[in-house]
């Protein structure tokens, strides 16, 4: 059979059976091949960006492997952000990258380009298939690397001629290798240190942060005292009714800080130790005081499975159950739209199940508290920082979970590094209720520019405006064949959101707001924090109980 | 002065006075230093293939550079594709990428990336600034570096607390170095070839494309009974009423053979010999036929005006004037729309001294032929084959050339990878006219499956349609504030784009056509060329005449 046969037939073997392809001429025999194998779910994007994100969107929810189909080292390239962010997700993705064929690669024509290099900074694995013999198990080990711990990217650059040649055999998948187990005397000492009544958290993240492995950490919380707090972006995160609570890490260093002083011992559960996101003139880098100890529990190439049975084992709290949310939804808002009475209206009306794809910077800052106690949900963020990520990642979750609803939440200047997405929702059929966040701005740079001390005149204010000309989402998400709708007050919002989630997607909202975080004092930040966990609100009765999940 | 400021002064120093931009925190001060800087030109780009692509538009009409400011690894990834463009159009580029503070860097923050690795493989260049006092200097050397010959592009990674320290001291400009003088014995060999008789055409590329270069070889080649070439993908040419006519390869290399048969001596003029675009199977990707001798009269890292005067010294032939075209344009088209008649309107209609970017792929087939004898004007072309140059490369132009007009032709493919350049071309009034050829589909590809042998089934089919959804590029140029219009008769085309011109854009005009070469056997493509020469249209009086420029 042919090369590209044997590229399919084995991914398919591996149970990749979604393809989030960009493809051109080096790729046509894949695509060719496409109709003999009709468990292959071919996903045409416009822009390789929206590939690699969906594909990362889509390991998140399943946790395995779709496969993209980029063309040569342009697009890959385009595809680069993303799968930066799938990186840092740990989200396991096989990019199969056409190359030019082999005899073709020395003549240096127009696309030709060192793919290799460009794929380096995201691939844990790069590989050349050398001829059409060695295709298959190429893709095989391709499959391996991207689903050892932790999960990854494996990257196959594949010469156009050996997905043509004809003699292409297929090997079988190789048994996946176990993760090394965490040490069983540092999980001794993490006991003895839980039981030792110090001031003590739990950094949760990667995969303590989704179930069942999150409630078993909540009981060894609640046994020993200490206290749980989540990276700041997470991968995947579930949360909600039924759910234990889990406050996350601040992204502004002013209210990280807050959040982790008086903490004597900061016990890492698969995430490395917090650190400012970027760096700020005479502020330091770490966020962990200086008086705490940082140690670790779990690291992200160990088996967290035996890891926590053992912690649970020398605790003795096995098979117990942890304090759970239970339901209770903010009041629905009135008047003139705000980001924050968008997070409300989210807050009040989310679906049960419902996947939440959070990318809204400023404008998402409330959401967390608001959806805290809605019906149970996954929260998938912007692991790392390359925004265009909310959208692609948006219609990875749709694929992997087409029972699911899915809410985008993405801020007007994310939205427009990969828009194209919209269209793929659309093709695709997916059920997803984009919102975009209308406040014709880089608001988070707006405060970033204070933070790191530089004083903007109107040319370097200028340069954080998207307003004019003014974004109009309303003809952009139609301009793709996405129903799409715009709101400027609370009551339209609910009655559209309403309506998307009444009738399954693809829907586009556009949120008229002004900047959530306009002329905020940065020394304003901490208060803004302490201030959250006191307002009167329906969260007040966020009562934790010990329910059945 | 902070770092910041040093680097902007240098850059303006160099005659940098534009930077195309999509900052994020990490070059704050960079943008807070533009206030004090009125000189330098600060383009918001609301994605970084924009940014890249109008820097490459700029270079090709300036021939220097302007800078890039771009946000770490990710936002130097999603500039990768036309800053690969660039890179094959020899375009001089200074990007500067901004990167964590030095000591946040192993901090292995969400954003952290390996900047240099992302660079490699289009930059010629690659320098991380390592302190405040080195700042200047790396800029300068980063100018000398884009402007050797040939042009390229130097990367310069610049840490943020190298950008806010206060010790940062302005260099001056070192002279730029001068380029290798042409062998003198390899231009008289040149000389004799072409004064032998043989058969021998002068294959033009690069500079030798542009003015005063190309009519000085077209005398050469009248002088010596030999014929002028374009290569397929100019990154500049100079082109009708006035100029020296030269055909361009064509794309497919069942026509390129077709232009190249029966040439015995194919002298390169500052380009590489021709190869196939991509591989074919049972095809031979050169396409110089075996008989053919290939000889370099000019290398891209050699210097031109000496070569050219040598070579004229020899032959006689100083001071002479080539035949040029007189202006004869089309006849202005009629009924339903088609790509070939949106070429045809094009020249009845083009203006002075226009500036054309062709990313049209299959619906541009015909613009060479329409455009042939239409005013003045430089044309601008796909250089590295990576799709989404178009509208990024027209707004650098029109930056560098704000009293040129500038037409996009651009395929609806091509358009969705960077839509956004539609939104820097409303917020800065650029003069550009973009035409969107929508014919609903990857028409080019349908085209490749045939070349590359495979059959594809509905499944592969459906991987190059895009018209479910359809694109709607009039809501879309709409939604980022874009006069746009939708035509599907000649004669609204006609209207429509002699109101473009006639007020300054930026326009959107979406041109609804069918594919242009849907259905074409493979097998006619020879002689779709062949007849293209014999057509009777106003082209016949296409009378070459020594005309003063």
């Amino acid at each position: 059979m042919r090369g590209a046969e044997a590229m399919i037939q084995t991914l398919l073997q591996a149970g990749v059976d979604v393809c989030f392809t960009n493809p051109g001429t080096s790729e046509m025999h894949f695509v060719a091949a496409l109709d003999q194998y009709p468990q292959m779910r071919a996903v045409l994007t416009l822009f390789e960006g929206v590939a690699s994100g969906a594909a990362d969107g889509y390991a998140r929810m399943l946790g395995k492997p779709a496969a993209t189909l980029l063309h040569l080292g342009c697009g890959l390239g385009n595809a680069l952000a993303n799968l930066h962010n799938a990186r840092k997700a740990r989200s396991p993705i096989i990019n199969i990258v056409g190359e030019h064929a082999t005899y073709h690669v020395p003549l240096n024509a127009q696309l030709q380009s060192d793919i290799s290099t460009v794929a380096r900074n995201v691939s844990r694995w790069i590989r050349t298939v050398e001829s059409v013999g060695r295709i298959s198990a190429d893709v095989a080990e391709a499959f391996s690397v991207s689903m050892a711990t932790p999960h990854s990217i494996a990257t196959l650059i594949v010469p156009a001629d050996t997905t043509w040649a004809m003699d292409a055999e297929v090997v079988s998948i190789p048994p996946l290798p176990l993760p090394q187990s965490a040490d069983t005397r540092r999980i001794d000492e993490i006991a003895q240190l839980l039981k030792s009544g110090a001031r003590t958290t739990l950094l949760l993240g990667g995969r303590a942060l989704q179930e069942p492995w999150l409630s078993r950490l909540a009981v060894i919380a609640e046994q020993t005292g200490s206290s749980l707090l989540a990276e700041v972006f997470p991968a995947r995160m579930s949360r909600g009714a039924g759910i234990p609570p889990v406050p996350r890490l601040a992204y502004f260093a002013e209210m990280a800080s807050v959040q982790l002083s008086g903490i004597e011992h900061l016990i890492r559960v698969d995430c490395p130790a917090p650190v400012s996101f970027f760096a700020y003139p005479d502020k330091k880098s770490e966020l962990v005081p200086e008086c705490c100890k940082v140690h670790t529990l779990l690291d992200e190439h160990e088996a967290i499975d035996t890891c926590i049975a053992a912690l649970e084992q020398i605790l003795g709290c096995m098979h117990q159950e942890p304090m759970r949310m239970v339901l209770a939804r903010p009041k629905l808002p009135r008047g003139k739209l705000t980001a924050e009475k968008v997070c409300k209206a989210i807050g009040a009306l989310l679906p049960e199940h419902a996947i939440i794809v959070d990318e809204a910077q400023t404008s998402g800052v409330m959401l967390p508290f608001y959806t805290a106690a809605s019906p149970e949900h996954d929260l998938l963020t912007l692991t790392g920082g390359a925004i265009g990520q909310g959208l692609p990642v948006a219609v990875g979750a749709a694929i992997a979970c087409p029972d699911r609803p899915v809410l985008a939440l993405v801020g007007d200047g994310a939205a427009m590094y990969t828009p194209q997405a919209l269209w793929t929702m659309a093709r695709e059929h997916l059920n997803i209720t984009s919102i975009i966040f209308n406040n014709a701005s880089y608001s988070i740079l707006n405060v970033e520019l204070q933070r790191v001390g530089a004083s903007g005149g109107q040319k370097a204010l200028d340069q954080l405006r998207i307003d004019a000309p003014a974004l109009d989402f309303l003809q952009l998400g139609r301009s793709m064949g996405i129903h799409s709708q715009r709101v400027d007050t609370a009551e339209d919002l609910i009655k559209a959101l309403e309506f998307c989630l009444a009738n399954p997607g693809p829907h586009l909202i556009e949120a008229m707001v002004p900047p959530a975080l306009a002329g905020i004092k940065l020394r304003l930040l901490p208060h803004l924090l302490r201030s959250l966990s006191k307002i009167p609100l329906p969260m007040a009765r966020f009562i934790k109980q010990k329910i059945a999940p």
